[in-house]
């Protein structure tokens, strides 16, 4: 660990955040909310005897940049936001530790590193309040859907572009920010994993190779209502058969893809009554991989055996796309340094793919070599109060994050 | 056909009735309501030349009575109440029928035929309103449960005895309607299939074998919610799997049992979202069958089909009775009867199960020897405004049904 890098000064700002923005239920630092600001002036506090620039752009993400010999720029980045009832570490972890880390590139360089750094905390990663997560980061990035977005309202029927004017900023402008990434050489990003993977394998953290790609998908099968007590087997229409064929398809699917996941989320019936043959059944499939071919594939598999189970069942299928997104695959050079990074950390290694979105995957989107780093996740659970990471993997991963940091300034020098 | 017989009366007459009581949704005769009561006024002016005695039990039920030279009593029911938007033949087909066989007796005996004959029209068959079907025969079985009963409440938030109070009824009484199978000595039902079998079959008619029996259970599986993203597929615990196994396995379950049907009828997820794997499922299981030990059989073999799927998944399993009444096998010598006047009618003869349950059933259960007749449904629907008979099967159901009551008065006064 270098001398100067204290990761427990941040397990205990971590604490003092959650005594500050936290409930008896959880984190409650949703973006855009009073408490939401209040966490970030308690942020620009712990940075005050920095020697940084501190703006917000456009789109209301807060740059925080340690001017180097080099206009080229290693981002760090993370987001002060929350869901509701949410779990202390889920992205203040990434943005404290970036604070951190900055400290230590401040007192190794006396003000004056190699290359540019800079800490961003991204405004509503979660997207908790309007439906609609990485909004910060997309705007900055280009991908968010403007229109879309014009249209989000949120549970009081507060318009999205009326929530954002009154923490000050235009929502017509918001793509403004992207100019941020103008000399960007390559974007970090820590976080807990929010699943069990790490957890299972004992290790205290893993390189993360990118974020899964999605196919999100509502799938209807229509049948015929029939009474449950006059009608022959053989004779019905049954919208529930054909639907439930699919749960465990799904399980063969993902296991077919490598390391894809399926996911039936919910399932409704109509008419819905003991009484009667299922007529209308709609059901949500989730699919996720790493690799866009294989994500295809699933998909595709996933439509066949829809058609095979419709056709057996004497049903009609319909499928409605909900959302998708492409895989981000992360950088191959940082990959390798994240996991050089860990091994001389804690002496074990893994890669592994993100389930989750992060920030991450619209900065890589973007152009800019990115890699993320997950520490793990007690109970692999995320947004809930009960999220939690051992003391000691908080401190390692801070170590193993800065040690990343320090690899990528090299990395960005050697490339220029 | 007897001579004096007219079916296309009743065919008429049912025409008359679906034009006072239908709109353009189907009928409207929901016990206890305005338009029931207006049914029943309708039906008073159409035995009006009668020599019947008429009068309401305790429980709400109409009783048309022939006396005859026994006080032996043949009995023919039906129903003129419906389900709101119902089809234009469900029970009352039964009433008139019954009116029309009243009429044919009482010219070929002048007034006096040698068994007492007796046509009643239950109150409440569809329990529409109240969500508990056969009100008044169950009352007249003595099988009602009081205490349920007492607690039922309409939609508007009347309570069952308010609401029979206001149409003359006292609650508290309503099992006194059951000396009035006294002298019952055979229980005759006619009635629209509500399934495809005869369709299918093309056959217009059918001796009932008897009602089946029910099982019908909620069935929760409880699983845990995860990260579609971040959870591996081999770490799930996935309600919805578990419980989608059970939809394929009921088929299986039903086929083994010989005639009997099970319907999972609707399906339940939370948190029912798309980025969650689901931790709880419940379903709902309706089995039917007409013999008590193969009920049980499927019963039985569902709960195992349960346990199993559920360890497999790694989840809980938790079952809940909604609802259960025994298989009424009908009477022997009755079904034979039943047989005979349908073959005689129209060459084609065929016995079938009931699956949807009858006011017949209540008054087997009290130990009335009792047979049910079906005609033939187009579409295999009912409780629909689309239900519907051919006119000539209509026509010749009355036909057979008449036969089938002058074979039960000599079987009664044989059994004398």
């Amino acid at each position: 660990m270098n001398p100067v890098l204290n990761p427990k000064r941040t397990v205990a700002e971590l604490k003092e955040l959650r005594a500050l923005t936290g409930d008896e239920n959880g984190a409650q630092r949703v973006a855009f909310t009073p408490m939401w600001v209040k966490t970030r002036a308690w942020l620009l506090e712990k940075v005050a005897g920095l020697p940084l620039e501190i703006h917000n752009d456009a789109a209301g993400n807060t740059w925080f940049t340690l001017r180097g010999e080099s206009e080229k720029c290693l981002l760090i980045g993370g987001h002060m936001d929350s869901v509701p009832n949410g779990g202390w570490l889920d992205g203040c972890l990434n943005v404290l530790a970036g604070v951190e880390i900055l400290r230590r590139i401040n007192t190794q360089y006396s003000g004056k590193p190699p290359v540019t750094v800079r800490v961003v905390d991204w405004a509503d990663e979660e997207g908790a309040r309007f439906g609609k997560s990485l909004f910060g980061s997309s705007a900055c990035s280009g991908n968010l859907d403007m229109n879309e977005a014009r249209g989000l309202i949120d549970k009081q029927g507060l318009r999205l572009p009326d929530a954002l004017k009154n923490v000050g900023i235009d929502f017509e402008r918001v793509k403004d920010s992207g100019k941020e990434l103008k000399h960007a050489a390559a974007y970090l990003e820590l976080h807990i994993e929010q699943g069990p993977v790490l957890l299972d394998l004992d290790l205290p953290l893993g390189a993360v190779l990118g974020t899964f790609g999605v196919e999100r998908h509502a799938i209807t099968f229509h049948g015929q209502a029939a009474h449950s007590g006059s009608t022959p087997m053989n004779r019905r229409k049954d919208a529930f058969l054909a639907a439930a064929k699919m749960s465990s398809e799904i399980y063969k699917i993902a296991e077919r893809s490598g390391n894809g996941v399926c996911t039936i989320g919910s399932c409704t019936t109509k008419p819905g009554i003991v009484t009667s043959v299922v007529e209308e059944c709609r059901i949500t499939l989730d699919q996720r991989h790493l690799d866009a071919a294989k994500l295809a594939t699933m998909l595709a598999e996933a439509k066949a055996a829809g058609e095979k189970f419709a056709k057996e069942g004497n049903v009609q299928i319909s499928w409605e796309r909900l959302w998708q997104i492409a895989p981000s695959p992360f950088n191959d050079e940082l990959i390798a340094l994240c996991d050089e990074a860990i091994g001389e950390t804690c002496g074990k290694r893994h890669r592994l793919p993100s389930g989750p979105l992060h920030d991450a995957a619209e900065v890589a989107a973007a152009g800019v070599p990115t890699v993320m780093m997950f520490v793990q996740s007690l109970h692999g659970i995320s947004h809930n109060k009960i999220e939690d990471t051992k003391e000691e993997h908080l401190e390692l991963c801070v170590t193993a994050f800065d040690k990343l940091a320090e690899k990528a300034m090299v990395w960005i020098q050697k490339k220029s």
